[in-house]
């Protein structure tokens, strides 16, 4: 009857009892709004035990309850088991919102306690909307864990290191310049930026706060002549002072930020970028905010400049390199019969990779789903859950490293035995919208929702589609994730533009069966301009071999046949020469052999 | 030295001097925000003597400016000589918006005069929102006009008639008390319908007050037991008066509309759409206002039920056999060496639909371009420009007819000789986008930018685009332009629904070269339902043959070429049976046989 997540919780209401709290919202967040929290923000987790990237807790006084999307009803639905934890299935049309559940279940009079440092700006809005007209009360500076989590880890304090100029092509200065010239044309004086990753870009900077997104935990507040990063002190080093210094930055106490935003000068506007920013901090800047859709460090994160983009170039011939004898490895083992699992697929990535030159890690958990686990979009193997590959079926490999010259990410779906028929059928219809992508021109104000549907038409033909998006922007050495520019279903107002990294990731699901998914990075390039505009192209920048025998070229066109031969003798042009190995030279020389009718 | 237009012009600055305004705008708009416009609402064209269908007139103390965009640059710079009035063209980064303008040239305590019943309110918005602060004022009630038109066109006094439900497939009681209902569930109890297709669809009734499309000019207010149609009483018959009353609809003067929204009874909150409903009538409503994207008249009307399906499917055999005729006599006549024009063909296409049954009108004015007069989208040959038809180069020609069961919009792009490579490569390249969006299949909630891109991706990949929209939705029996779908580039939130008529008609145009456009118009239907979805798929409604020497089969998919056979013989087998004649008969073989690599 209950365990310690029960207990912590029962430990909470007591808390909110004494403090006079009708109901407490714990969300998985940071004050950054990121996508990847380092461990002190892992509150829910602490609270509940369950692990998944996404899922909000609710404690009120007779109940607790786990909001989650359907990529984590299972896993939920086995780590809340014993906890007392309700699992509210988000996105089922039975399931209400959790304004509309504290709205029905909340009295006029009751108080709501949460820390708006971790919901953005519109969240924070949407609550107070649907709540304060029923008379309920919100406070935005609630701290659920007070003295509680005895062990809690501190604030990451890895030191920061520099990236060097030599990687990322820019200075640390001539970036704020710019980002300050933007601001000033929005009539804002200052810059305030709460993401790690355009933080770490502006400046320059790395450090290993969080799993595989090399960023530091801070704030950056730009200001021409006053430039401040809100950091603690443990994570600084004389050198990466004097460094920030000779950039025009001077450093203060990453707790002091909101008190030195409640304090700015008279009439100083401070551009922000409102979906990335919390709700606390928005609250601090009142109509000081000048809010825009896009920051300019994320509009100029995006465009990657000639140095970041021979960088890249370089380390997806070593992630190349890597590759290749991870999947001539797995293939040597399930030929030999030597018992390998999925986790096993993860650790011989690690190792191929993590040899190699500017490695420093991985750029997200790999995903190695055989056969049925193909086909969860989310897996990641446990010791629970860890498959046993054999030689038959589709094994579905989704991963990425961290160098200092780029990051990349890459899926590759190969066959382990003979490939049937459907399973060629599938693969082949994913890889035809992966084909159109790559080899798309297109006028330079295309939006991603234009692009997604040119890499959907040939699975829309035939009944089939996939949830996720087509493609994400990919940063450099920095977020495996980045904005704003994205090719999926949803509208987004950001055409693509020269300088944007990109997935070219469609995919097919078949639940209980397999899973597939084809993705290369690309690199977003002008093409040319004439009468009818400027056109834009990509250039793929991932090199891997596909698997040969997955094609069923009776539905290729010759134009696709072409563009996979074509791009398998540049694998092969541009990984051989770095192989030392013949038995590795021959596999990629069978595994890069143009595909006839 | 200045003409009747200067002269007029110059009134106009005397009375607004008199009555203290320093700048007048004259909008081409009716109070019904229509596209198309009655006589009686042709008040710029009266002042400017400039015909085209899109242009705004700004008169100020010492000047007067028309904007109107690239469309009309030519025309308006031809019409607008002598007159005094300045062309500003619209769309050019160095040309001022109508508010930037007013907001440069007009000085605190000035006003500027406008009827708020020609703008939209957002139009009327943006107005205020630029002026207001600068200390302009904006009467939103003058008349620019007074009594200076004395031959001025009466309102629209056509006959309405009832449109049986024969052909519309539901009755007006049944359509209001839908409309009601949607209403109630956005919290209106009433709703209020100014755009003159809606109304039309909504009674059933229809009257040619608006050339090429059978509208009647009138408001409609809907609300329980209590449903008007504000119309004048010299366009009512006793029938007419009757069946409305048998729907449950009574009658008030036009003029009256104002006033009654005005005195609606407390409380009552009145459903609008905005964006087809005027700034005056919007300002009268005020908080009673319950505005929607897209009203339930325009939502409902777009998805056409069995009987209308079942009613253009017959308008399209015979606007297929009038076709057949008009293409055959074009040919002799140009085999023959009979001197034949642009205005000839328009000629000829009336004479043959409007022998036959059910016919009512014209949808549009034709578009017949030869040569380079088919790369101007918007070309209608006038007895300046008309030229004379040889026997080579292409020939676009965009018609269509208003039949009581159905509306028509087709056009075909013809080679008059023997068709050069380039022109066989460029209408090959717009044809293999038209069979693209033809033959996809597609989710249920797929977006028109979406099958757009679908539609552009051969020109795109070989650098060419065409800057009109794919597809926009058709009405039936009513406007041959209607929303809310659209397949367009720009992002539209409507996703495409079972039941919509939409035109598929890429093209291409090559400046001083030629034009081609290939259109025909497209019924979306459910195509099947499994565990990825509800897809949807497009049936082809327009009958008539694709010029079979312009396809060039070199660059065709297989696939291509055998949804053009199969089309061609669609269009023999249920054209064929339809003609009397041996000539036409083997004319249609023959142009319909298969092609062949």
């Amino acid at each position: 009857m209950g365990n310690i997540y029960s207990e912590r919780i029962e430990a909470l209401r007591k808390k909110m009892e004494s403090e006079g709290l009708a109901a407490v919202i714990i969300p998985q967040a940071d004050a950054h709004l990121s996508e990847y929290l380092a461990p002190y923000w892992q509150v829910r987790r602490w609270f509940t035990g369950f692990t998944g990237s996404a899922g909000d807790l609710v404690v009120t006084k007779d109940g607790a309850f786990l909001w989650t999307d359907s990529r984590y009803f299972l896993q939920a639905g086995r780590q809340l088991a014993d906890t007392g934890v309700e699992l509210m299935k988000d996105g089922l049309v039975s399931t209400p919102s959790i304004e509309q559940y504290l709205a029905n279940h909340l009295s006029k009079g009751q108080r709501l306690g949460l820390d708006g440092m971790l919901f953005s700006a519109g969240r924070l809005q949407g609550l107070k909307d649907v709540l304060e007209p029923k008379g309920i009360s919100i406070d935005c500076h609630y701290d659920p864990v007070g003295g509680m989590w005895k062990d809690r880890p501190a604030l990451p304090d890895g030191k920061i290191y520099v990236h060097d100029e030599k990687y990322s092509g820019e200075s640390a200065r001539n970036k704020i310049s710019k980002i300050l010239a933007f601001s000033a044309e929005k009539g804002a004086g200052a810059c305030f930026i709460s993401a790690l990753d355009d933080i770490a870009w502006t400046l320059n900077i790395r450090c290993d706060d969080v799993k595989h997104t090399p960023v530091a935990t801070s704030f950056l507040f730009l200001c021409e002549g006053d430039n401040i990063l809100y950091v603690d002190d443990s994570k600084l080093t004389d050198d990466l002072r004097s460094y920030l210094q000779s950039q025009g930055v001077v450093t203060r106490p990453y707790k002091d930020v909101q008190a030195a935003l409640g304090s700015l000068p008279e009439g100083l506007k401070v551009l922000v970028e409102p979906s990335h920013t919390s709700g606390g901090i928005m609250d601090i800047l009142g109509n000081r905010a000048v809010p825009v859709s896009f920051g300019p460090a994320a509009l100029f994160k995006s465009c990657k400049n000639d140095i970041q983009i021979s960088g890249i170039r370089k380390a997806m011939e070593r992630d190349g390199v890597a590759l290749v004898k991870s999947f001539y490895e797995l293939e040597q083992r399930i030929a030999s019969g030597t018992e390998t699992t999925e986790m096993d697929v993860a650790e011989i990535l690690h190792r191929h990779r993590s040899a190699g030159e500017h490695y420093k890690d991985e750029s997200f958990g790999t995903i190695a789903g055989y056969g049925p686990h193909g086909a969860i979009v989310h897996y990641e193997a446990d010791s629970e859950s860890n498959s046993h590959l054999k030689a038959e079926g589709l094994l579905l490999v989704d991963s990425g490293a961290q160098y200092l010259d780029g990051t990349t990410d890459i899926t590759r779906t190969i066959c382990l035995g003979k490939a049937t028929a459907e399973e060629k059928r599938d693969f082949t219809l994913v890889m035809k919208g992966h084909i159109a992508l790559a080899t798309m021109m297109f006028p330079d104000d295309t939006r991603g929702a234009q692009l997604d549907a040119i890499a959907r038409q040939y699975l829309w033909r035939n009944g089939l589609s996939y949830l996720h998006g087509t493609g994400h922007g990919v940063g450099h050495f920095l977020g495996v994730h980045e904005g704003p520019q994205s090719i999926r279903l949803n509208y987004v107002d950001t055409p693509l533009q020269a300088g944007m990294i990109t997935s070219n990731e469609p995919g097919l699901y078949r639940e209980n069966v397999h899973g597939i998914r084809c993705e290369n990075l690309v690199l977003c390039q002008k093409a040319l301009e004439n009468e009818f505009g400027t056109f834009l192209k990509f250039e793929t920048l991932t090199l891997c071999p596909f698997d040969l025998q997955l094609f069923d070229t009776e539905i290729m066109s010759d134009e696709e046949i072409s563009w996979l031969n074509n791009y398998h003798a540049m694998v092969a042009d541009r990984i051989m020469p770095l192989l030392d190995d013949d038995n590795l030279k021959t596999w990629l020389k069978e595994h890069t052999q143009p595909l006839t009718r």
